[in-house]
């Protein structure tokens, strides 16, 4: 199916929107999410971290950066990283989705007051940056490698889409044009020949040009990506995998180097794959996919191995304790397989967003909005310490959600991600309705021949595995419902008519003239299982995992009689895991007699000694780890026993 | 037993000479190497690694970095880091320590060559370094966190030491009597309160001060000790345990943050304990070490989990993939572990020495001692790429041995420690002589009351584990012959007169009237044999590592039927390991239906499938590896089946 531009507004209010592909995003004005899991994360989004958020910002004086820009009183001193600017924007693009969404008049002051103070900054020629070309500052364009102009202006972009998606044209789209504008002329075919080290402005000149009809800059975006990967930029210590430049993206076998970068340049990709019909840029980046997902990629969706360089590591290279897992790579990762997604239909790419969703993006926010985790390991050796909510986290590192980093990237890329999230939901195609995510919601959508499909779905997932999917509009004809089965739901049944069935995992196709009142329940197994992993996992060989449906389960040092045995626990995997409220119960013991002195001392036996009096642990959803303060804590857990078949 | 500067000018040729101690260490002019295994390579860094440093050093302008200074012609455009002139000083150690050891006429003059031009460098006042406090350059001491002046001159004072020691005063002593006095005078109680961010300096002016009998020096080692851990050098990203200033020593438990930082500042720690008869001080460096060798030591003996910071990680975190396990870190315990020893006389030190000998120093410098190995980890996943030996190497890492780095700490660090080698291996005390390394040397020294103690050790050791000590000096009363006995050696004996007796792990003590000709036969069991780490770290659960006397063994894909299986491979722990020339044999299997797809695939069975045929598996010393051109490699082997009682 083709899709314009020309869409009806409520239908465009989406981050991504492909002009053409198999099935299109609904958005924010076609579903409405009504509490729930995620409605709740959304309200605390919308009540405490925007505002947070710009809090902080002008606290550290990333926002006043622009006003001195504007009244020429730019000096070297300037605070924050070279890309502080980017925050900003990011917060524009939460408001954005969030004054659409709700149409919350807060929200909607918040942009005019950033807007104004942002677009007071753009010089003459349409350049916006308060770190470089202004008076006592590094000439603009002079650190391509790491200054992150270019990716500036990408979030520029994504804020001004988000914008004119859900308002229309403002003075923040105004601003972007002029930016955009300026990175066309400056970086066109017959410009200078240089790309940003941070990918960025690939992805948001893609949807830019999307949302605004104009060619030019998804062209633009293409020579980005087309230049990439022949060691434009300068060697670094790192090496140029850090920022991609080793090997052009359609030559590209697996995603490296720093996770962030890596995968919104995969994003880009992908939009001017589909954007160009370039089916052998949109297999490459599949291929990528696959091997990544399977040989790089965490239980919890999280993504990168090191913190080193923030990045992948080689293929089963995958340290629970040290794992980095940056909440914006597991965002950039959802990016990724939402596009994939739209571009090929394939579930598998859903299926990984509800794991990254449930296990980074949810575990990054504290309850009340205002703390985050940067990093997620699945591991934590020590407690981290209780952080200030009043000073800034010099870290990415921790054990302890942090009011505001250093770098801090995190916190606005969860806002806008929760603000917008209705727009990962579900997708119609010329003969129905997908929904991908299970959350309690409203969709009101029509097809393209204008036949309306309406239904109210009715959950609380993931408490429990029931999804109440109720019919709110008669239809004239038939049309198909597609429900997300999960990989991970053998044993899911659904019930139409009062009939309960098995399904299998993958889509499971409902085609009917649905009427008004029509109940469909898809009932996913939440049980509690043992999830075992790649014996090609070196880090994690003789552990096993809990899950309970789209939640990974661990086990926090305060639940184990005595909390500093965590790191000897070993649990019997001969029976268990039992359910236990929203989480899980498994038997384990802390061998008494674990070895002292040197740690490889000759004549040390192989198994365990067979001591230690066996107790219940309590594992709970990974994402809610350290809500109760400072605590160790595992997800992979040594284990003991022959498992049941 | 007390020992005086006053010593025998062949017993003063030592790194290390503490002024009283249970042992008193022999000199360079007491041990000689006479081949096998550590004399080879002692051989090879005197003929190729020592003008391999200095030709790679005049090539980068590390040298010309003091003529610069000297011509007043210094730019901000200095070549190398901040502690290049380091690199400079570590080679002169290398070459005192050579001449002293072989008279060789080469080194000499070198000395001379390389001592005119740092000299000349020297400013008035007695400040020396090429990278600050001259036109264009930061002024002195204006980054004490990582500008490394202090840090440069701690090995000025070491190279200093090995001059004084092995030629008596001479301009390097006399440049380095400068550069320590105005350190004195800038830094002492009534100067400067700082500290250099790269401990270095203490060790250097506590060692210099024994070299020189100027108590001053080893008094600013400890007011440098005293001031640190007390926040005294400004906070950065990595936080202020990477320098080792978040706790007092006297107070911390463990080593951790940057693992030379550390290593160094302990060594000087050992240092001034003794010569201020500061038990306390002692007793916590030794529990700092019990608890560090335990818990964040690898089996090679390798220090470091953490490529981010170079550091120590946390209790059982010990990645084999991710180890760092700096070569410098290696050199750094043995200094930290030496120094114990001779405080204590307790052999857990010379095992530990003997352990990082062969299995970090060894696996340094390839065969023809013209490039290195900087990083050390327990498994390659990728086989690096063969090293261009014209190019400078900008990484750490690889799985290839470079002919010099950026940052270039290693090579003349390998250098130093093995041209001064003989200076680690045998001691004394009033009644006898200790030998704690087993190669071919001859010893001759004296017992404080004159008595002659001669011997000259045979062996092939470890090819053989079989070590003759013949009595090459008849004595006129009885002495004690110690030898050590590996924690490892289960089932060593000894022979002496025709009678075979076996002798437990420790210390074999055989006191006698020795007489010209005696043999003593030490014979170390050399069968190769499975190890099994501590539960408790994470990384090689499951795994079994092969040992054969002091060396590590590992896999090497080459030696695999299938080279791309390194990362399926698992072995059988129900036989083996047989014993295979210098190294051992396994068997093992590839299993062919390891999963495919997603890493935690649901339904993915614990236990491997039971297929792939069983193959001879050889594995080789670790310090070994590489030689034949890039491989993949592993120490730690996945293991299945039920180890022999």
């Amino acid at each position: 199916m083709t899709i314009t531009p020309q869409a009806p507004a409520a239908a465009r209010a989406v981050p991504v929107l492909p002009t053409s592909g198999p099935v299109r995003p609904l958005g924010l004005g076609q579903v409405s999410l009504t509490g729930g899991f995620w409605g709740g994360r959304q309200s605390v989004n919308a009540g405490a971290t925007l505002a947070h958020c710009e809090s902080w910002m002008e606290r550290l004086g990333w926002l006043a950066n622009f006003d001195r820009v504007a009244d020429g009183t730019t000096s070297p001193d300037r605070p924050g990283w070279s890309f502080s600017d980017s925050e900003v924007y990011k917060l524009l693009e939460a408001l954005a989705w969030e004054a659409g969404r709700t149409g919350d008049q807060g929200a909607e002051a918040a942009i005019k007051r950033l807007t104004a103070r942002v677009a007071r900054a753009q010089d003459p020629d349409g350049y916006l940056n308060t770190c470089f070309g202004h008076d006592g500052q590094q000439p603009r364009y002079s650190d391509l490698e790491m200054g992150h102009e270019l990716y500036n202006t990408g979030h520029l972009l994504q804020a001004a889409v988000a914008r004119l998606r859900t308002a229309g044209e403002d003075d923040l789209v105004r601003v972007a044009r002029r930016a955009a504008d300026h990175v066309c002329r400056t970086f066109g075919a017959d410009g200078l020949p240089g790309i940003c080290g941070h990918p960025e402005i690939e992805v948001g000149l893609a949807e830019f040009g999307r949302a605004t009809g104009e060619d030019r800059y998804v062209e633009q975006a293409r020579l980005f990506l087309d230049r990439r990967g022949h060691g434009t930029l300068r060697d670094i210590p790192l090496g140029r995998a850090y920022f991609q430049d080793d090997v052009p993206i359609r030559r590209a076998e697996v995603w490296r180097g720093h996770a962030v970068r890596a995968l919104y340049l995969t994003a880009a990709a992908v939009d001017v794959a589909v954007e160009r019909g370039d089916d052998e840029l949109l297999r490459a980046v599949e291929r990528q996919w696959e091997r990544s997902v399977e040989r790089r990629t965490y239980i919890t969706g999280g993504m990168g191995s090191r913190h080193q360089d923030e990045g992948f590591g080689e293929d089963w290279e995958l340290p629970p304790d040290r794992a980095y897992c940056e909440t914006c790579a597991g965002i950039a990762s959802i990016m990724v397989s939402w596009r994939l997604h739209l571009a090929t239909g394939d579930v598998r790419y859903t299926d990984l967003i509800e794991r990254t969703l449930y296990n980074v993006v949810a575990a990054s926010p504290s309850p009340d909005g205002r703390a985050f985790f940067y990093a997620n390991p699945l591991h934590q050796r020590s407690p981290g310490r209780p952080a200030d909510p009043a000073q800034v986290s010099p870290r990415a590192e921790g054990g302890t959600r942090a009011a505001w980093f250093e770098v801090s990237c995190c916190p606005t890329n969860v806002a806008r991600t929760l603000a917008g999230l209705a727009g990962y939901l579900a997708t119609t195609d010329d003969d129905g309705l997908q929904i991908h995510q299970y959350a309690p919601c409203a969709i009101r959508a029509e097809l393209p021949d204008g036949r309306p499909v309406a239904v109210d779905v009715e959950t609380d997932y993931p408490s429990t595995g029931a999804v109440r999917v109720r019919v709110a509009a008669d239809a004239s004809s038939p049309w198909t419902l597609s429900l997300r089965v999960p990989a991970w739901a053998a044993g899911a049944t659904v019930t139409e008519d009062g009939r309960t069935r098995p399904v299998e995992p993958g889509t499971l196709a409902i085609r009917r003239a649905f009427r008004t009142g029509d109940v469909v329940v898809l009932d996913l197994p939440m049980r509690p299982r043992f999830t075992w992993p790649d014996p090609r996992i070196d880090a994690v060989r003789g552990c096993v995992a809990v899950e309970r449906g789209p939640e990974v389960l661990c086990a926090e040092s305060r639940d184990l009689p005595d909390p500093g045995g965590l790191d000897a626990l070993v649990i019997d995997v001969g029976s268990g895991p039992e359910p236990d409220g929203g989480g899980a119960r498994v038997r384990g013991r802390i061998p008494a007699h674990i070895g002292r002195g040197w740690a490889y001392a000759p004549g040390r036996p192989a198994p365990l000694a067979e001591d230690g009096e066996r107790f219940d642990v309590p594992l709970r959803p990974y994402h809610s780890w350290a809500h109760r303060g400072p605590a160790s804590m595992r997800v992979w857990l040594p284990a003991e026993g022959t498992p049941r078949p």
